[in-house]
């Protein structure tokens, strides 16, 4: 196996307009550099940084493309040094996820020397530690792309949950960094003042993950898109054992249960129709145990809208 | 050509878990019939209405099934009168669509008997009116899947823009109605006193709009939702030039941009190599007038994250 490898992981654009912490995609270039070589001991040891103007730490316990990599041999158990050389090749603190390029390309770098005893996929979670470190919250907009390429969606941060989808194979994207500083930290706390924002997040997380489960017929993605974090929680308290209904529903198969337009209907979702009868006769049992009389409705998903009757 | 029509048209789930306002569906059961007759003049005669427990007026300027096809026709500048029976088969206020329904089947209905002047789809803003009549504003997210059937992303209300996406063959859907009341403008108004939450469906019809774009193609669609309203109003600030730099790379034949992460990078997305470099060199441009250096980057989506150099 190599005793040295040296890596390129690329930059990222987080966020795409209107997917504020829930969407990322890849480019090709700029991108980091990593060369990992394995040490005879088991020491983590930063030997180089180039491209930083001195700004980084060599503490292999605050630099973005050790951290990762520390985390990583602990999870694995695994004792092996490595010298780090990190050649920054992008602009820091440019909205180009540099902090994940590094953090992707180090724990990918040492799964590659070590056999790959984790799938790619696997390594997520570690990179993200590299991010706390970076910003001081482990977001997965910028490392999610870096890692796996393409436009990712992060449906849900906990527990993390996110998917890759296809793109027009014509699409470009063009991205300009001006030469000034806007510090991440501080432009995040300007935003994370309202409360607000994180059900926004959420929320908007799984629209996009509702579309995609829709077009790509993946019914427990559906499933777990289906919390509605904004409207439901104040809607539902006008409906009486709407909590009830929507547990045994899910208790009895379905994907998932919310409210039919502003209510007082209560839908729910389920992949075939014996399970849709099931789920339907159950969530009226509620009612009826609670004396309230209940229409009961099963049907697929209309294709045709309105139609002729004769 | 026929003087008489029968006409079904859906109930309808909206919102449907985390699509406030921007998701609806339509299904196969309950609806709403609508039986239209040719008039010798031009009036527009409720003559009957079932189902209703009389709760709704036969006033044609008043009632939802009527109203589409008074708009409809003064679209159309033709002077035909009908009698309309209405068959209400489904509960009202049951967050079933009821009103949509009707308000569908009206407008179709006259639409196929007058000849079919319109497509289907050119039929919805009248709809729309129907719905203004029963709830006080005009909402798409019954009307348009009950019109068009299938799953109905309202990716934007002003101007209106929305996209039908497959979904699962295998997908049900079950809904229970339970026989209380809740007034859906009551229900509205409870949450409406924030101003963020228009925003918030803005933002989650784009959302949704950017996914679809992305996974079938659609350049477009790609750029109508690329509008951050909550974040980017925020951040923006804090970039020099940013609005310059957007307005410039859209001239420049850019389908859209934004922020790239937290800033200060600002990246667009362009149809073709050729656009996207001539796209970057102007954004590049405006930056460097103001006196700040760049570093410009162009590139297509980046679908396979990191790789070994060597």
């Amino acid at each position: 196996m190599a005793e040295s490898i040296r890596i390129f992981a690329p930059a990222t654009v987080a966020n795409v307009a209107c997917g504020f912490d829930i969407f990322g995609l890849a480019v090709d270039n700029p991108g980091d550099e990593v060369v990992l070589t394995k040490r005879d001991d088991d020491q983590i040891v930063i030997t180089e940084i180039t491209g930083d103007e001195g700004k980084l730490t060599k503490d292999p316990e605050k630099n973005t493309v050790s951290v990762p990599i520390l985390r990583y041999l602990e999870k694995l158990g695994i004792k092996q040094g490595f010298d780090i050389k990190l050649h920054k090749k992008m602009p820091l603190g440019s909205g180009l996820g540099s902090s994940s390029a590094s953090s992707v390309a180090g724990v990918f770098g040492a799964n590659k020397l070590l056999g790959e005893p984790m799938a790619t996929g696997e390594l997520l979670p570690f990179s993200m530690e590299g991010e706390r470190v970076a910003c001081g919250a482990a977001h997965a907009d910028n490392v999610a792309p870096a890692l796996l390429g393409g436009f990712v969606i992060i449906r849900s941060y906990e527990p993390l949950d996110f998917v890759k989808i296809n793109t027009p194979e014509n699409l470009y994207v063009s991205i300009v960094h001006p030469d000034i500083e806007v510090n991440t930290k501080d432009a995040r706390i300007i935003l994370k003042q309202e409360a607000i924002l994180k059900k926004i997040i959420a929320q908007t997380g799984n629209v996009a993950g509702l579309v995609v489960g829709l077009m790509t017929d993946d019914y427990p993605l559906i499933g777990r898109s289906m919390t509605d974090y904004l409207i439901e929680p104040n809607r539902s308290i006008l409906i009486p054992y709407f909590n009830e209904v929507k547990e045994t529903a899910i208790s009895n198969g379905a994907l998932g249960a919310s409210i039919s337009g502003a209510g007082p209907s209560i839908f729910a979702f389920s992949e075939g129709k014996e399970t849709a009868e099931k789920v339907g006769q159950a969530m009226k049992k509620v009612f009826n145990q609670g004396e309230i009389d209940t229409n009961l409705f099963v049907s697929k998903i209309n294709q045709s809208g309105p139609r002729i009757l004769d």
